[in-house]
């Protein structure tokens, strides 16, 4: 096995891996903050796959035959920005003035703000997860012959999504993803759990389906080969690297109480020195090979329709709706284990070539949604909304990235019934809406849905639609609108004196509560919030002024963080008086049927009558 | 190798799994819900178990030696409730009538609602982790002999949690831990990843230190000697049960398309007949050893003591206050990797004996508190705030199994500085007062911190402290009382025309707002809302009275489901106008110094001044 090309001699890396210690040990030193020896331990390794494998032009980081790079150990960040100086792309200046300044884009672990990063990344173990989901879309959708670079630290090893990550790696033969393992023993507050058992990383690895290639991580002759390998591969590989932590500052390597440490002054000016001081080394990267632009035809999409009053599941509409939305070339879709319970079952019948099958491994789901993404695809991704838990790191980081990416959780609130409270989203609401940049949706019935899954499509960033188990009635004429931040307002009169909000399931109870009100003759609002963030506030706030402030909010969630909060925060600077009654589910509940838990709940139909009562006669 | 007791034979425990599998059937049809294909795959298993094994006096659940018995797969819920009607524990009338009944406590999966019940499950890739919090105790705490016996899905090995788990249970040498995994090749909607590959599996399995033994999961004898084999290991182990799914109904074993779904009437009655009818065994349970009751005396706890004034991280009071409650037998830590950073260090140093060194691990470090605490122990469970996201789905769950443990989340905010937003817990608030039954503290100094580690300790359930990461001057006199639910009014006259409301860090941006204010002879008052769940809606109330509803509410987190919230929930009945003014961090931090971050977020003492001097003119 011999090196792909030899452009750039061993002699000549060695040099260039000195410069990315010396500019790892500069801007680091200079911001006074930052993991100076996290990058020392990888310099080598980055240095030959800058140098000989990286394929990428530098000029063009939208180039679709990139190979991608991702650094899992985000703190490691000066060694990837050193590498972007020595590709030319960044100055010194710049490098060493702006590593974790106030309003640089150069921060302490990387995002997207950069352009030659496609995913933050500082939350360990999932650099790896991204870098599957761009190696799926590499193997199968783009069918180019990019390559997939990760690297990953040793402490991340213990991270579960790691594992999830090299299992669907393995499962579907991702040849084009390397991961490089940077086996430096020491971990933040002292040696990591397998410290540099080789062996039982190889084990490991192995086991899950990949090749392993064990080998010294400071020997530029065995990381090329290993590169060389790694490429040519047709299942995924893992490089792991016996490294030495702080290697080329002899008095700090392999010693513990280093981590996130930069050097101090003196020690930083003597290393620089002895390692041959600054330099301005520029790679001529290898060169990206020609491909096919194979630009797919988009056909057009026929949206499903529904009949007012039919009854129908908003969790099956949204399958309806994705498979008919797959008409588009760029939407694909990926599930859980469970895409005959969300609906995306449908879209895998009509488009199984772009539907991706992560079985229980809710993390990945996530992350593979977020690497598509990062490919220009239209990734929804679904499972039980109280599944989508599982993987809130990786949507609060998805939101960090700004990723573009689009979730279903089915199953949400108590109305699922008998299978309890472990099934039963009714969290979720709170933490989506806290998702950097989050949209979240909440549709009432299947018209609903449908218009909102192609909202969603549309919508930059993360958004989430909310659906329910059961089948209700269809409520809205097929061609009515949806945008996003608007609400529906169901009944209404000039006399209203209460307005009774829901989304979702609960604005079925809603309606029947301003039946049976309506008998009484009291005249009740009904309003469908189903925009939950960016909530309608003027249409909130046009209901309390014409109620005297008399609000009822019904909601299948918990009560902290939904869609109570959602109204309430709209209201907040106001300063009208608001006498809000928010029926929410404030126990645990059991199981039984749909309309006993929503009774037992208080967010049935009679409560919220109650409810609006009180609020009529206080 | 030869089966430890012989009381019942193999004839007697065929009939059993009978049992077990006519019970199952007859309790999910009779609910016209459930799993009995998955607990059909597993009644041999169990059957076996029950009858030699699993060492419980079933009159004593709370017995402290007996075993523990997890159904990780929490779906096969019929066949658990139905080896609690062997065990004699369960009525038949309660089984078949109560199971998934609104109002029972024979939920669709387990909870500790039932006596016998350690942890909630129903969320796959849970029970295992728990498992290993529970083999923990046992093996490093409790010094008894019970073992740990964990009955897996195949289709939840694809969750990293398991891999996480056997990890830890390999690191830690378990060997009183056994999971069991039914291995019946179908998942929800069709296969599961590797079906019937069990050698994929016990590669696995023993690449991360654990003893796999593959049997027939169906072949009494095989089962039993497996058992036998797990209990006197020194090392976990796990035993590869190759199953069929739906066996014992010929119709449907090993069909796709069964999965959570009664037997219809008709084929449920040919089944019962066919498998012998309905039947009362009743086992003998093997005895519980007798043990020796070790019972640790409590030593005084010395607190910990700060003068007014001086700068103490609460990050770093709370590792003093920990290690001095450490006092105390039944406080136990955990920490994962970063505990120099949360100060969890200074438990693990005076009390390394009880410290638990998780590793990168988030999923597991949760899952072993709770584990931890269904054996009675007060477990303080620590890593930066933002990533106790990676174990969401185990806090939600903890708060279905209302779980006693403790949490610490430290470096929260945009105040953590240059590190960036991946280390920047901005939406915890949120994500930890939206799980059931929880407490959410924010200390803003030592003193606060210490009070409320102690409070922690003897309030039950669930909470959260939320720790910063840099010095800020002590605020509070050592002895002031710090109730869960209360605030402290740091400034306050008959004169306050606008209140200013903060927690942890932005309540020293208050208090240098109201300095600000009062040079302008604008008399603000201070409060210092330590108690985000619950607030003190008293004192939030009065302000508002007080104020002509002119409230500033600051926080350092997301603006959705944090501080604001809860002071909005707690006036939404009032009928009070409210004028309020949220200062949160709306846009994406980038790095800087905390005070940087803190402006930039719009949430220092100079965007305090002006939102205060602004509500007072309009």
């Amino acid at each position: 096995m011999t090196a792909t090309r030899t452009h750039e001699d061993m002699p000549w890396m060695r040099e260039l891996a000195g410069q990315l210690r010396v500019d790892s040990i500069r801007c680091s030193t200079a911001a006074g903050s930052g993991h100076p020896t996290s990058s020392l331990s990888a310099a080598d390794l980055m240095a030959v796959l800058l140098t000989r494998h990286l394929r990428y032009d530098w000029s063009q980081p939208e180039h679709p035959g990139n190979d991608h790079l991702i650094f899992s150990k985000g703190h490691a960040s000066p060694l990837l920005y050193a590498m972007f100086k020595a590709a030319g792309v960044l100055s010194d200046h710049e490098l060493v003035n702006g590593f974790r300044r106030f309003g640089s884009r150069l921060q302490g672990h990387p995002t997207p703000v950069l352009p030659w990063v496609d995913v933050a990344t500082g939350s360990l173990g999932q650099g790896l997860p991204y870098g599957v989901g761009i190696a799926l879309a590499g193997a199968k959708l783009d069918h180019l012959p990019y390559h997939v670079w990760v690297l990953c630290g040793d402490s991340e090893m213990a991270e579960g999504s790691i594992w999830e990550a090299l299992d669907k790696a393995g499962f579907y033969g991702l040849g084009n993803l390397t991961a490089i393992v940077d086996v430096n023993r020491l971990g933040q507050r002292g040696p990591t759990e397998w410290e540099w058992q080789m062996e039982v990383y190889r084990r490991r690895v192995e086991a899950f389906g990949c090749r392993a290639l064990v080998i010294d991580g400071h020997d530029l002759d065995q990381i090329d080969q290993a590169f060389v390998t790694a490429r040519d591969a047709d299942v995924p590989t893992v490089v792991l690297a016996h490294t030495v932590k702080g290697k080329g500052v002899p008095e700090i390597e392999d010693r513990n109480g280093w981590h996130g440490r930069p050097l101090p002054a003196d020690l930083a000016e003597r290393s620089v020195a002895a390692l041959g001081g600054p330099r301005a080394l520029r790679v001529t990267p290898p060169p990206v090979p020609a491909h096919p632009t194979a630009v797919q035809e988009a056909t057009p999409i026929s949206w499903p329709r529904y009949e007012q009053g039919s009854r129908v599941a908003t969790r099956m509409a949204y399958g309806d709706a994705l498979a008919a939305l797959g008409a588009r070339p760029e939407v694909v879709a990926l599930d859980a284990e469970v895409s005959n319970s969300t609906g995306a079952a449908r879209f895998a019948q009509a488009h199984p070539e772009k539907f991706f099958e992560m079985f229980i491994a809710e993390q990945q789901l996530i992350a593979a949604a977020v690497g598509l993404a990062a490919r220009g695809y239209v990734a929804f991704a679904s499972t039980f909304a109280a599944f989508l838990s599982r993987a809130y790191d990786f949507l609060r980081m998805a939101g960090i990235s700004r990723a573009n990416i689009k979730l279903c959780g089915s199953h949400a609130g108590a109305e699922i019934g008998p299978d309890g409270p472990s099934q039963m989203a009714l969290e979720d609401l709170a933490a989506l809406q806290a998702v950097h940049g989050s949209t979240v949706l909440y549709p009432a019935d299947a018209v609903a849905t449908t218009h909102l899954v192609a909202a969603m499509a549309d919508s930059p960033g993360l958004c989430y639609l909310r659906t329910t188990r059961g089948a209700y009635p269809v409520l809205y004429n097929t061609d009515e609108p949806f945008p996003i931040g608007g609400s529906k307002t169901l009944r209404t009169s000039d006399a209203d004196t209460v307005a009774l909000l829901g989304a979702g399931v609960t604005v079925h109870e809603c309606l029947a509560a301003a039946e049976t009100l309506a008998a009484d003759g009291i005249t009740a609002r009904v309003i469908d919030l189903y925009s939950v963030k960016p909530p309608d506030a003027d249409t909130i706030g046009r209901a309390v002024r014409d109620t005297g402030g008399r609000l009822v909010v019904v909601e299948d969630h918990y009560p902290q963080g939904g869609l109570g909060a959602a109204v309430l925060a709209s209201l907040a600077d106001t300063g009208l008086p608001l006498h809000l009654a928010h029926l929410a589910v404030a126990d645990l509940p059991g199981s039984g049927t749909p309309a006993e838990l929503l009774d037992a709940a208080g967010i049935s139909a009679p409560h919220i009558v109650t409810a609006a009562r009180r609020l009529l006669t206080t």
